[in-house]
């Protein structure tokens, strides 16, 4: 079919827009800073903007529907966000609302590692595959879990939370209100705090821990083990709660994979009675598609509904 | 309609079938030991037995099929059980296909703690709510996920195994392998070893525990607020991964609610933001059903099938 739509990737940094087509050919990419500052209404001028030169550009096309992945907490019926931290301005403002009116097209509003994760069983590394967990390891640690092929959403949008999962009781103060919340082990910011705590400098990002690692520093393997140790964790108790046959991990932190990875797999075969049995073993993979993975998911919501 | 549906409990002490009419009504309900040591031909027999029983009562109703809860991993669609601890003569063995030799009749398999969480969800504490998660406070814990109003079984049917989410990760070794599972800090047996540890007694049970911390002994106290501990820590968990309006607590345990439910809730309110916040609140009750939700949840199979 000759038909499109149109998935945006609406970030506290960056604004992105792709057209897809139903068999997931990605047809034309568009990229720009976010105008925060500029408040909501600049920023839904700029969606409506994008979408409309993605439509000049394919007008011998359909377009199906626009999906619109958000860092926040989407309630589906209304189409408004009922909490994002990294954009509160946008908390319940009619989102969906105001860019339909801008389009005149179908809006569908999806947090945004749930479209990852959406994106990733599509056309990713979880192609073929219904049931899936995705955790995207960057700043903190977001999840999305797909079942039957749909996102988990629960009742107010907030399912997916595993970022905020204790793997250690006592552990280091999360901003959930929590203590030693996975998020504050495995993400890279994480990484950070551990190489300040060992003293390996003040503002190291993570990548410059993991190049520390590789050349030899034992402080930072010390903290690529302890990711891995935390990841291990986690995923056997996704494993216990779900029995998927596929657990992905993706984000900019899965670049230290090799790093974390004896760790991580050492951890789940301790912690988890399936994953020690080779017939009953999920797939634990990187993801693929990078940050394309969520462009690609909130461009197949609006197929999902049609 | 003038239908019903067989549900049977098999336990490894109690075989129990019950005739449930499609509104939920009780029609009739049979009870006995399980003949584990006569192997399992002879437990198939009994239960073929007690199906039969229920149908020559009810002989003016039309049969729509019969629902078996297992303890253990079911594979849907071969109808047999992969893993079962407490029936081990069970594994691997067409049980499906053998009560339907028997009565000629839809059987359809499910393990116990699935069914119990399902019978709750149609006539029990769950009435009215599609999503929920119940933990099931026994020998060990049982879990059983509902979404949509279906179980989720996983794609080997291990999904629900809430008893080994880690709460304390050097903690109690458990028999999954695994050290500081739930199960080890919230079940019947953990209370009873936990007595032991703290010298109150050697071979008390969990409800002497309880009457010893009615009546005011501080050590008995002590391991009920542990319970609320790992119970409030696995929820919050919990929430964060599902973000369901209600989670049910079911099992012998629970009826020493009020001596862990103080600690639980201060968990669950340090740990879980979404509990913190009254709007974003979910439910977290006790079962109705007691041990006929199992029942209720294998009759209730046939009828969602049908």
């Amino acid at each position: 079919m000759n038909d499109y739509a149109i998935g945006v990737d609406l970030g506290g940094t960056n604004l992105r827009a792709a057209a897809v087509t139903r068999d997931g050919k990605m047809l034309k990419k568009l990229s720009g800073a976010t105008p925060v500052s500029a408040g909501r209404k600049a920023v839904i001028a700029d969606i409506v903007r994008s979408i409309q030169t993605l439509r000049a550009e394919l007008s011998d096309r359909k377009l199906v529907g626009v999906g619109v992945g958000i860092p926040g907490y989407i309630l589906m019926e209304k189409g408004i966000v009922s909490g994002a931290p990294n954009l509160p301005d946008f908390v319940n403002y009619p989102v969906r609302d105001e860019i339909e009116k801008g389009i005149r097209s179908k809006v569908i509003l999806e947090n945004d590692a749930n479209a990852a994760a959406l994106g990733e069983q599509w056309l990713g590394a979880g192609r073929g595959v219904d049931d899936l967990v995705m955790l995207a390891l960057g700043t903190g640690i977001g999840g999305g879990i797909i079942l039957g092929g749909k996102v988990l959403r629960g009742y107010l949008g907030m399912a997916g939370e595993i970022g905020h999962i204790t793997v250690v009781p006592n552990g280091y103060p999360c901003g959930c209100g929590n203590n030693g919340c996975a998020e504050k082990y495995a993400s890279a910011t994480a990484v950070s705090a551990m190489a300040r705590l060992l003293n390996l400098g003040h503002d190291l990002t993570a990548q410059q821990v993991y190049q520390l690692a590789l050349q030899g520093d034992a402080r930072a393997q010390q903290i690529f083990e302890t990711v891995g140790v935390a990841l291990g964790t986690v995923l056997a108790d996704l494993i216990n709660i779900f029995n998927a046959p596929l657990f992905l991990l993706g984000g900019g932190l899965t670049g230290a994979w090799k790093l974390f990875e004896p760790s991580m797999t050492r951890e789940l075969t301790r912690r988890s009675f399936a994953y020690r049995n080779k017939k009953l073993r999920p797939q634990i993979k990187r993801a693929k598609l990078g940050s394309d993975a969520g462009l690609y998911g909130a461009a197949h919501l609006p197929f999902q509904a049609n």
